[in-house]
């Protein structure tokens, strides 16, 4: 149908269904609005996407996403040195950064133990994490993968290989909703998970 | 917070939030979507940004979008050149084209008449759109516009231009959607429904 307008206007649809929660109606609405509004908007998306895609790259110490490494998080001076937060993705960086609970680092896992998608611990940052761990004199680790089923078992199998280096366990708190993403928490809950958290 | 990560990272969330119904929480998940999905997904979306903006421009007859000019309705000979449906966007000729139903042409008037928003007859396709029921001929004209305040009353303008030229105007029928509920429908859309029904 599409196609009676033009083939750049399906192939643009095409690519915004490409993105989550993105349908054909969305993506039609979207393409719509980037045809009508100002030229420099649409360029502005488009340089917007290949800029962060060719500056944006993994921190080498804690694995979340950063224009210089290492990142401005690893970086700081004022950070506990010997507090490490554990997490799934720099997505879960940016949820921990948007309140101002959590004074130490990162870690980022850059995924989940999960056998269903075939992601192992090697697929993982884990023996990054532990060389840290040694190498920072790091006096506590503390679990915040999801509170899902991958998340806990990670955070188990974490915790076995992180105790024989006589570091301190925690688990962030489930004060955060079994099932859900630590992505979309509310702040209080986020803070709640932090301060409640326990020994392993 | 997200500054934290890089600039090219909120320069990116800045331009996904422009989108009309992208609010800061999914703008996030896009952009992390894109930073972690193959480098072709986010270079594809760039350059069908920038490839439509170039291409796609307005059909020099009917003012829908296209890539040649005219755009393949107004040049399908197959087409009923006596009927013109006449709409307020593009995007509308896109909800008509999905059915089957409309075998004429449309005149893409790109708005509505709005005072609030500075919008006059002026704005529109008015003069071009009574050249054409002149030039070519048109047997009826199709008010399609949306059936609010102001596209009720741009049909009125409309209507009362093109009678004197002679041609049947017709407004498309407002009432009770299909697979509607009719205890949740407003009045005037049931006041409506009634005094448009017909005889079965």
């Amino acid at each position: 149908m599409s196609a009676a307008f033009s083939t750049s206007f399906e192939r643009l649809l095409g690519e915004l269904e490409k993105l989550p929660g993105i349908g054909r109606k969305t993506a039609q609405r979207l393409a719509f609005h980037l045809l009508r509004a100002p030229e420099t908007d649409a360029q502005g998306l488009a340089d917007a996407l290949v800029e962060s895609r060719r500056n944006i790259r993994a921190c080498s110490r804690c694995f979340s996403i950063t224009e210089q490494d290492p990142c401005p998080i690893c970086a700081d001076p004022k950070r506990d040195g010997g507090l490490l937060c554990v997490v799934e993705q720099p997505s879960d960086v940016l949820a921990f950064e948007r309140g101002a609970e959590w004074r130490g680092r990162y870690h980022v896992l850059q995924g989940v133990i999960s056998p269903l998608e075939g992601m192992g611990p090697d697929d993982l940052r884990v023996r990054e994490l532990l060389a840290r761990v040694t190498a920072e004199a790091i006096r506590e680790v503390v679990i915040a993968t999801n509170p899902d089923l991958e998340g806990e078992a990670t955070g188990l199998y974490l915790s076995r290989l992180l105790k024989p280096l006589g570091v301190k366990v925690t688990r962030i708190a489930r004060g955060l909703p079994v099932g859900g993403d630590l992505e979309y928490a509310d702040q209080v809950t986020l803070a709640r998970s932090l301060s409640g958290r326990s020994e392993l």
